[in-house]
């Protein structure tokens, strides 16, 4: 699933495409969940949970938005899996690299379980 | 001044309802401060922002408010000189604690930079 795939600048454009998009779709969901607790509970303390909830989700987002290249297509796997983006909005890239995202959305498990996500380092 | 004063039953209900309005009074502000940043950036990161401005001002309350009664005198000073409290709402408390907060106010320094903030156990 970790293969390095080649990728052409027409497909790292595409890429960065699909990955900004997926981003700022979950962060404009992140803001829509603020603005609901807000609304939600006027007790004081609320503040604290609403700083919870941005703690789990800035780990978590921080982690999965991982653009490496020798990564990415799982990481679009996850990101289809998750409703962030859909297949079509990865038209464009190589043959293999859709036919690997679509192996990964076959099997049953989320791919962020199994890819190695504790590695970060920019091979861009 | 962190002398060890004596506080009576009395005296013990009057801080607790000064020390938490106070509280609730800074939390009430830092909701409104969401609110504010909320409306104020579309910007999709802007999230983290909020996120960071949570954080400090989490580390910040949670230093400040400190309810050991031999710092509260020290704690309550500092509340006054913020804002958030105002020197009638310590009213009933002995005219030792009185004096000691008005001697704090009426110096310089804000009261927070000069107590020993770093230990934290209740003596309650």
């Amino acid at each position: 699933m970790l293969r390095d795939f080649g990728w052409t600048a027409a497909e790292k454009k595409i890429a960065r495409a699909a990955f900004d998009l997926a981003l700022s779709r979950e962060l404009a969901s992140v803001r829509q969940e603020v603005e609901s607790k807000l609304v939600g509970s006027r007790d004081a303390h609320s503040v604290w949970g609403i700083h919870d909830y941005l703690s789990d989700k800035r780990r978590e987002i921080d982690t999965k938005y991982d653009y490496r290249y020798s990564v990415l297509v799982s990481v679009f796997a996850r990101l289809v899996r998750e409703g962030w983006i859909s297949e079509a909005d990865l038209r464009g890239l190589a043959v293999e690299q859709v036919k690997a995202i679509s192996r990964i959305l076959a099997l049953g498990l989320p791919p962020g379980r199994r890819g190695d996500a504790s590695r970060r380092a920019s091979d861009d």
